[in-house]
């Protein structure tokens, strides 16, 4: 077997990088557990189907995977779309939820496979920046809104946002202080451990600056169960509760066509935006050392785990960007780091369940309320704003959609949006009239450069390949081009027309019968071999007759200026 | 008020055109008998909601539409569209068949109107040669087979064509050898009365030839009429039965707004469809003379057209090509003739019901039969599969899809399907590797020419805009072009390139990351004016670097060939 095929990263690996990532599997797993727990309640599922997700799915991974560093498991965004699809699939077929999210992984593993079998990487195009961009600030801020009623414990049964706000809303004055101070605690403990601590101990040049530095996380929740068991303040603060202290049992979940049929539209979103996280993560960490990932093979590493997440009652995975970053920073060299950080998530689940019970939920909240905070990025609005006023219009109505509208619908009405941007400018494509610069056999734009034209003749340049979204502006042009007083041929040309179709052919055939009518004649020039081969197919040339073909510009002016010359002597 | 926005054509108007309009008129009226009557009972509709359909709809189009010679009225696919549509929603809703088809009729006007307001007439662009074609074809063969019961005498139940099929291959004994006999001759005549006895007319030149050549559906209507009554014949033939021989009342149809957005799509679907089939007749003889017809006017046009139709119990209307070629040839001049032919149409209702009742329904069968024939033209499918193998495979998914999945649902499919192919296409353009043409300044693919290539660097030409499809491929291509050994600069000449969007610049970004992390410089040139912009305006300029930005990839060859130089002294 060709081992860059399986296990791709097996060739790299020694003593030193299997130790290097032995290091940074602990940095990961001290991630992995509080965010795994948390991510978990933000699908609404139990806590221990986030440790779950972190055993058997990085291991998957690293069967085919192609980037050094990804580290695969539960992440914010794949789990709201989890929240949001489980709810309303459960309901309506009396499955539950942890059935339900099981059985999505196995789906979204099943599209990721076949996708990379099929080579369909290219799918994730229709996922362009500003739907991408508008998708993750909007799932942010619903993330952060789904975990209010926790900070404040005000109980909410609905999960769309404006209930929760308006719920909450109504009820300020039965906030709980302990959870909101939790929450606030926790938020201040990571960001006082992930950065002076962790820069202090780097300094010191310790060797423990990179570990401590990402365990700010771990230091929240074991202190808040310290303290929480300490001083009674359990009576306040709502806990996770029961966990129990066994490994997913492997099995099955429902697999009748209706069900999956019914789970395909929402799996396929999972597997988009599962996909596209995982894979600018991916490129983005090896293109700091001028490396590069291979799509469609970390298409099957997604696939494989999310097969492996379906198979064990765990939910949808992917390559998540804090812990990648960590990986990477932590010193990982191939995916045994996911490996490693898989085992000692393992000896949490069968050592210490018992002590995690205790956790306050708030703690989670707060986890969840600042790894959410990153997805939203003003820089990248501001850049797609400045730069494209069209993708400015597409990011807003995404994340519009998004919020108003729901995750789902949002992100394919942004699609939707951003394809029809594109088709909108396709039909309507950069037209220049140019006349020759004078002495030169150079032909510009005359609205640009002073060029003279040769009278009774119009020189039209289409700047796009002739495609069905822009046939009648096509044709129009044409038409118009001929219908000044005085012109007696319209040449087209064709330098920056890469492809004909169908639709464009029966236009520029209308286009002939109408100038000629009018005794315009039509001329093209400057055709591209393979547009050439297409229209001399169907017989253009002979349709075109008494217009021509001519091989440049320049040869149509010569010989349409001494005809010219010719009728006037 | 301006004359050429109500009434275009009415500056047009003397007492020659007005006399030929007269002449013209006759003439589509004795096609739009038969026709109405027949495409109403393709619709599941009565009879005299064909005829109703004749009345007022023409003149409301004339009200606004720019065609000569366009015949406003029923049409044999927007019946079969009105009887897919209606089967659904009227079981569905309780209403009645005649109600939903008017209201299908307002709900089309009015989005015609408001499209025609708001000049989205581009949004027709969606419908490519390819999908109409296959459309058309399939819907001609559901067409013919939905006749079927009627020209065999067969009692079926269902309305989808496997259905229809099996019922009547299970029921061949029960054939009625009456009503295939009549649907036979009834198409015997027609062709013969058009065909022959038109021809011998003409050319005896008793200036009647246009005239009788063209009424071959009214002969056989006039004769199966007389010959059922006389023979008592009218036993073995089921008639078309009461017509009630009044005019439309107005009303309006039932309209909620949940029944109106449940109509919505349908009434999309009919629009597009309608103002396609009746844009490309008008476009086509409008070309005859050298004319040409304003879209966007046309829509106007046919809104007033369907809301008419809408206000007065009859069903959804548009240009049909078989009357309009006719009124052109009979002379009319203006929209005029189709007033006109209204005239005779309601002379036909208040006077001759009682006598069309008589009818044989087969006769109804048999012109439809005939008429849907000429929607199948194996040369286009022919056309189209030379001239591109990717519009013939959109062409028959299309065909298949209205087949095997009906209707509507197959021209979504169309229409998808073509977007998809063009999203292909873009997403996968056209690249050549350039060199010098020896002792020239002219750069040229180095696959088709002879040239020469500076050590070290590597010029790559994109023909085509940068955008999210195709970002991806512009990544790896230039990444791809900067991997090989020894290359130190690669340069994208950007002369095809008439834009850049947000998700193209990021992977220009990623590309330039990825190429300096291996040492190699990317630089580009011939970049044009609101390109540039863009790229200036979110600092590329100064991202590139230690790459630059040269005019020409002239300028690129000799700055790169100097530098390079000067290294080796």
């Amino acid at each position: 077997m060709n081992k860059t095929w399986l296990l791709p990263w097996w060739r790299d690996l020694d003593r030193l990088t299997a130790g290097r990532d032995l290091v940074a599997g602990l940095v990961i797993a001290a991630m992995l557990v509080p965010q795994g727990m948390a991510y978990a309640a933000l699908a609404g599922l139990p806590p221990q189907v986030g440790l779950y997700a972190s055993l058997l799915p990085p291991a998957a991974y690293a069967l085919f995977g192609t980037s050094r560093y990804l580290a695969v498991g539960p992440v914010a965004v794949v789990s709201l779309m989890v929240a949001t699809a489980t709810a309303a699939l459960s309901q309506r077929h009396g499955v539950d939820p942890v059935s339900t999210a099981a059985s999505l992984a196995l789906v979204s593993g099943a599209l990721l496979m076949l996708m990379g079998i099929l080579r369909l990487g290219f799918l994730t195009h229709f996922l362009s920046r500003p739907v991408l961009t508008g998708f993750l600030s909007a799932a942010a801020v619903l993330i952060a809104v789904s975990q209010l009623p926790q900070i404040l414990d005000i109980r909410v049964e609905a999960s769309d946002p404006v209930t929760v706000l308006s719920t909450v809303a109504g009820q300020l004055e039965q906030i709980n202080p302990w959870t909101v101070g939790t929450a606030l605690a926790t938020i201040l403990v990571i960001r006082w451990v992930n950065g002076p601590v962790g820069r202090f101990l780097s300094r010191a040049n310790l060797g423990l600056g990179v570990l401590v530095g990402r365990m700010g996380a771990l230091v929240a929740l074991v202190l808040a169960i310290v303290l929480a068991s300490l001083t009674g303040l359990s009576d306040q603060l709502p806990q996770i509760g029961e966990i129990p202290a066994a490994l997913p049992r492997p099995s099955l979940p429902p697999l009748d066509t209706a069900w999956l049929l019914e789970l395909g539209g929402a799996a396929l979103l999972i597997s988009l935006v599962g996909f596209m996280e995982s894979v600018s993560v991916g490129r983005a960490l090896a293109a700091r050392e001028g490396e590069s990932i291979r799509p469609d093979r970390e298409l099957l590493g997604l696939g494989a785990a999310n097969l492996a997440a379906g198979l064990t009652s765990a939910y949808p995975v992917t390559g998540g960007l804090s812990r990648s970053i960590v990986a990477a920073d932590a010193g990982a060299r191939t995916p045994l780091a996911g490996v490693f950080a898989a085992i000692f998530v393992l000896l949490v689940l069968l050592l210490a369940t018992p002590l995690l019970e205790a956790l306050p939920r708030a703690v989670l909240a707060g986890i969840v309320l600042l790894a959410v905070v990153q997805l939203i990025s003003p820089r990248e609005w501001r850049t797609i704003w400045i730069q494209d006023r069209r993708d400015g219009m597409v990011l807003v109505l995404t994340a519009l959609a998004v919020l108003l509208v729901g995750v789902e619908a949002g992100l394919v009405a942004g699609i939707a949006a951003s394809i029809l941007v594109l088709l909108w400018r396709v039909s309507r494509p950069h037209v220049a009239v140019v006349g020759r610069i004078a002495g030169t056999e150079h032909f510009r734009n005359r609205e640009r450069h002073e060029v003279e034209e040769l009278p009774g003749v119009r020189m039209v340049r289409v700047d796009e390949s002739l495609q069905f979204p822009n046939s009648r502006f096509l044709r129009d042009t044409l038409v118009q081009a001929g219908s000044e007083p005085g012109i007696r041929d319209v040449v087209l040309i064709a330098s920056a027309v890469n492809d004909v179709d169908a639709t464009a052919l029966e236009a520029l055939e209308e286009a002939i019968d109408t100038l000629n009518g009018r005794g315009v004649r039509l001329h093209l020039a400057e055709v591209k071999g393979p547009v050439m081969d297409r229209l001399e197919r169907v017989g253009l040339p002979e349709r075109l007759h008494p217009g021509e073909i001519f091989l440049s510009t320049h040869d149509a002016a010569r010989s349409l200026g001494s005809r010219m010359r010719h009728v006037h002597e």
